[in-house]
């Protein structure tokens, strides 16, 4: 056989991981001596369909490593959804190049656009292995125990709310912010990891698998305010009406809106607003403050769970064995073992593409408001080594002098 | 002389390092012999005024180097300012309670509270040693090289827009955060030092120290993204126009107003939304994303400047040797020797109370939108060790083989 030239492309949003597993990718190919050349394709697939590709051969051990520490997409990358037609041009490509693997790294978007290049190939009888890299901070890929970048952006969700918690103690008053995920609620939920006393903010969070209910929560910011003078919340930006519309869309009827008229969810202030104008304006609290933590989640440079760098490159580089052992195409998938480890399998890329996996009901306790212990345990292990400590004073009051 | 009581509190908003000032009086309290007791006020001077007291004296010293590292002001804060009346009444609390010194860990509203509280003092003939203990992140106390809060800060911007910065070169666009800082952009302008390479964001920063004008912001992003096809914008959260007014109520009229009518800048998203609005209305430019660090800024946990940590835990000690050997009230001012040192000087309380330190001219480039290599040398060193890194891949393109 000869040498093998293969392809790697980052697809959808970036991650703090992402390019970790670019770089498992490329050093497995090197310690493989069926494969000779790496291409990178700029901006995702539309790097392919433009033939604006990268030859990966000549980067360093040590730089690719520096790149791996480094967030963004090191290659860009692109929200195209290539159809059939956008495919075949791209496997034109992949022919003229004579491109042995495939490999694109991202959520299920780009696994289906792996699949839909798979039955191409195959249908045209092109011997293409075709292999998708999981990554998603949403953590919504189904198959997964969780999902590269996931881990990453759940830590800076944590240590953001163990400071805004500390903070809002210190100025009391409510304190609401958005967090990312149209879908599902993982990160939102993830807030929940930084409380350590009872009464430790966030005290009430919103996710998009329960139906949002603008009363219930004006209702349960009320009730926590006046148990402790003080309410911290975790929204997640893709909460919604029992009709499925974004509150969003409702409460701040001039948000922006992308080319398919969905509502701009990430980039914009307007739900937090929305929702402390409707805290302020209710309750009549005096100070509300609302944030919207945004692209700081996935891309901040140095909060980063150690064990979720670790397994993005190793998705990477199993990717590589997978693709020069397996008879088939498919997507790296991660599977949980005890408390904790993992393995890699390869599951069908039918089993992940264009599907989206929620928080699955356990996790989510009865009120709606809040985790299960059951979610602790799952997110606990993966948000890595070093979580900067959270203390309070124990000091004792000193008993009054004067009538105050 | 009887064995001292000493009383500490902590006003204005908390920081990721105000905890080390905290611990740095208390500890050195704990190795002078003359002192006894170290008593807290909850929240800032209104704990004094209320006689809401605590008694740090029990408090481990371990314990007390954990609570340090914590951000959030561990006593509570307050944004009260105090007047003569106010302070009259603290007054009374101290003495009910025979305290000897008093020292408060603020900005330069409350050094103007211990300067009031010193001249009460004294023109009552009681003996109270007043001691003023910086900290801002905004970096506005006049007399200091720096202030405690505002490395930890700046490197907060920093590992922000390295990332930021990232992600925009991975989905280009144009991306615009608002940074924290009324009156002074030094926290603005510490995003400069996330470039690394010539096209490198921030590409366009704006300080309140220059007048915003909506229609040069227009075609500065303009120039920027016709240039690289992306662009990266940092605002501070205090631009305003010739006449001082605030850009966000000129823009976004709807925002928010504090009880002493100022437009609240923090906690909303509004200014960025309509910057936003700005660049995709007059420009046409499709990915345009906002941000608000907002109170991240000063709170996020685990994101400090070991610089920042030792200086402020520094300024405590200092502050309580001052107290004992000098012979008048004062504030703990940071002086810089060399590239780098710092010394401690006990300033008087009329050089840093009330007044507004901005940038200094020779830090900001001509352009207005950017800094000197000047601000380079003075932030780099404060910003403190094991910043994170951010690598480019650098392979050479592949030669095209289709005609595309």
């Amino acid at each position: 056989m000869p040498p093998l030239k293969i392809l790697i492309a980052q697809g959808g949003g970036p991650t703090a991981v992402i390019n970790q597993s670019l770089a498992g990718v490329c050093l497995a190919a090197r310690h493989s001596a069926a494969i000779e050349t790496v291409y990178g394709a700029r901006y995702g697939v539309r790097g392919i369909l433009n033939e604006d590709l990268l030859d990966l051969t000549s980067e360093t051990f040590t730089h690719l490593e520096s790149v791996a520490r480094s967030p963004g997409a090191a290659l860009g990358s692109t929200r195209d959804k290539p159809d059939a037609a956008y495919c075949r041009e791209m496997l034109k490509v992949l022919k003229a190049h004579e491109i042995s693997h495939f490999y694109y790294i991202g959520g299920n978007d780009s696994a289906d656009t792996v699949r839909i290049v798979s039955e191409q190939a195959r249908a045209s009888a092109y011997p293409l292995r075709c292999i998708h890299i999981p990554k998603t901070i949403d953590n919504d890929l189904v198959g997964n125990d969780h999902t590269p970048g996931f881990p990453s952006a759940a830590r800076f969700v944590v240590q953001a709310f163990t400071g805004a918690a500390l903070d809002n103690e210190s100025l009391p008053g409510v304190y609401v912010a958005v967090v990312m995920g149209r879908h599902a609620g993982f990160l939102t939920a993830a807030s929940t990891l930084a409380r350590r006393l009872p009464a430790d903010g966030p005290h009430l969070i919103y996710l998009p698998e329960r139906t949002f209910d603008p009363e219930r929560f004006v209702a349960d910011v009320k009730a926590v305010h006046e148990r402790l003078g003080r309410c911290v919340v975790a929204v997640s930006e893709g909460v919604h009406d029992a009709a499925g519309v974004p509150i969003v869309s409702k409460l701040a009827p001039t948000a922006e809106r992308d080319p398919h008229g969905n509502v701009q969810l990430s980039g914009t202030g307007a739900l937090a607003d929305a929702l402390c104008a409707q805290i302020r304006d209710r309750l009549g609290i005096k100070r509300v403050r609302g944030e919207t933590f945004g692209y700081l989640q996935r891309s901040f440079a140095g909060c980063v769970s150690d064990v979720d760098q670790r397994e993005a490159f190793e998705v990477g580089e199993r990717a590589v064995r997978f693709a020069l052992s397996a008879d088939r195409d498919g997507s790296v998938s991660i599977k949980r073992v005890g408390q904790y480890a993992v393995d890699y399998e390869l599951a069908t890329l039918e089993t992940v593409a264009g599907r989206t996996r929620v928080m699955e009901e356990h996790l989510i306790d009865p009120s709606g408001t809040d985790v299960t212990d059951a979610f602790h345990a799952y997110l606990q292990p993966l948000l890595g080594s070093g979580l900067p400590e959270a203390q309070r004073l124990r000091a004792a009051p000193v008993a009054k002098r004067l009538k105050r």
